[in-house]
């Protein structure tokens, strides 16, 4: 620790991306990412704005984009905050609305940013068991609290829940912001946008990184009553005026404007996960039920990081967390048909 | 105030950017944008990066653009911190170095974000007037600071600060950061990154949004030593893994490898703001000796609100700010030459 340094910044633990290795013909199961490369009508306008306007900055409340995003969800243009990917959208919710004198709930078992979050803000999070079967009971939220975030479905399990318990949870939790985050709400579950109108206290985040295939881009955004949104603005005028570049405001438009693309390709993954889940489980698999477009796996024989290891010998990686109770499961993200049939393959050499 | 925002929200005072207008033929003066398009080479690039990988996330640590940024200011890979814009850089900036026990010394008549960030850190300013003649003196910061930032060229004055005088400060503050924020410094001024090997507590920003024509673009840099670059990173890696997405990290990579048009387009700028100098002494303007891209300059007969106003009934847009000392002044960015031009001529009207 340097003395040079803030006192906050000693005991910040930073989350940990899964690898993006530089090795030729991987079969790279281990960040989620789309199989598929995004819409052609988003590689076009990304190509479009790259012109001599890149010297103008961007529009500072990216409008357009956010015009995109309500209309496509059925909200109004002042109810959508953009952001940098989506863990800038969460960390100024972090800051903006999940602070408070009671503590912040979220599942032990989920997205461990959330954990570095409250770190780097200072705020106190009370981390709520998963069921014995990895599932949220939204019963065990019930208790003093003054803030909750949980994804829908949960990651790294997969598991989501269904939208009469997300209302139920929005409900219980009156003058509480309730943050639900649905990275990958677009491969089976039930939006929670359409609790909007009637809850003052539900903000929904979502990103174009999984399901619009856009990881490389950089956008997110969540969706809220205007109080909620206008307390993420707040943050962003006091942190960064010109989050989202001339780039990635055309080609996130682009994207969600292509209706055709999204549902061809979220059809394509959901049935590739119903393939492998089933090759999986012939193979002795436990597989909890996925709606993300990654499947969270083990094997009774086997320990999970030792298959990691072996799998990544044979190019193939996935990630593997060193946590209790998980230690022995693998996510594995939805590949095309023919990578799940690699990782099969190499498993079968491996079991 | 709402109470689901987190306590700070409701004091947070929120920077405020030069206005984005959607008018045609605007000569747009406002924002310190260049008005040359960026390199062909970076264009070419982002068209390149708009490709199926897309789908997948760029590098956390963008590799390859600290390491064209540090061959370019011959340094090493490891004392290169790249972010959203030198904006997200200087608030990260703020966050992990400037907050300490004694008070963060800064230019009363400077970058107005620097308070705001300080508001949003909750990091206590002391904000130092500038002398008679708008001028930094070093002498005034000689009193019980816990860390300084300054621009250099100051902004929006535009005066500069010899190299001597940074290394003086920078001597003068020794164990606390010293942070010199040179978003302007490639329109004449002296760089201090020559300094940063002498001086543990240097940290210097830059942009690429000025001198690089890629405001749009949003990406930013800071070089310094290792344990200043390293508590940077962790307060980075707290918040967003994945700063800069793969058309932003390829987009300025080719940007910074293209010394021509970057000598070929400063040297432009620099010349018109010599004849735009003088067109302005001709009609009676006080100039005040700039090495950015903009001038600053009031005129004896006339208001500097109501000389905007006026400017834009035709269509020619500058900064204003209705702040003490400085309200008389304009802030004019140095267009081509043409726009200049016209800019004059709309003045000539005015006065």
């Amino acid at each position: 620790m340097s003395k040079l340094w803030s006192p906050i910044v000693a005991a910040l633990k930073a989350y940990v991306p899964g690898e993006q290795p530089r090795m030729a013909d991987l079969v790279k199961l281990n960040t989620n990412e789309s199989p598929y490369g995004p819409s052609e009508r988003a590689l076009e306008a990304i190509r479009a704005a790259a012109d001599t306007n890149l010297r103008l900055y961007p529009d500072p409340v990216a409008l357009g984009l956010r015009e995109a995003i309500a209309a496509r969800h059925e909200v109004s243009v002042g109810e959508v905050f953009v952001g940098n990917g989506s863990d800038e959208v969460l960390a100024h919710t972090f800051a903006a609305l999940l602070k408070h004198d009671r503590p912040l709930l979220f599942p032990d078992i989920s997205y461990s940013f959330y954990t570095t979050y409250a770190g780097l803000f200072g705020i106190e999070a009370v981390e709520v068991p998963l069921d014995a079967a990895f599932r949220i009971d939204i019963a065990d939220y019930r208790r003093p609290s003054g803030a909750v975030i949980l994804p829908n479905p949960n990651a790294p399990t997969g598991i989501g829940l269904p939208l009469a318990e997300i209302e139920r949870l929005v409900a219980e939790h009156p003058g509480q912001p309730v943050v639900i985050d649905e990275a990958y709400i677009d491969f089976g579950g039930e939006s929670a946008i359409a609790l909007v109108p009637k809850y003052d206290n539900l903000l929904v985040v979502q990103t174009f990184s999984k399901s619009r295939a856009l990881a490389g881009l950089r956008v997110g955004f969540a969706i809220g009553q205007r109080p909620l949104i206008e307390a993420l603005e707040r943050v962003k005028d006091s942190f960064n005026s010109y989050p989202l570049g001339r780039a990635a405001q055309a080609g996130a438009t682009a994207a969600i404007e292509d209706e055709a693309w999204f549902e061809a390709t979220r059809g394509k993954i959901i049935a590739s996960r119903a393939k492998l889940t089933s090759e999986l489980e012939k193979r002795g698999f436990e597989v909890l039920p996925s709606q993300a477009n990654f499947v969270f796996a083990r094997h009774p024989g086997h320990a999970g990081q030792t298959l990691a290891a072996k799998l990544r010998e044979r190019a193939v990686i996935v990630r593997h967390f060193a946590k209790p109770r998980i230690a022995d499961f693998l996510r594995i993200t939805i590949g095309t048909d023919a990578e799940c049939a690699k990782l099969v393959a190499a498993l079968d050499e491996v079991l």
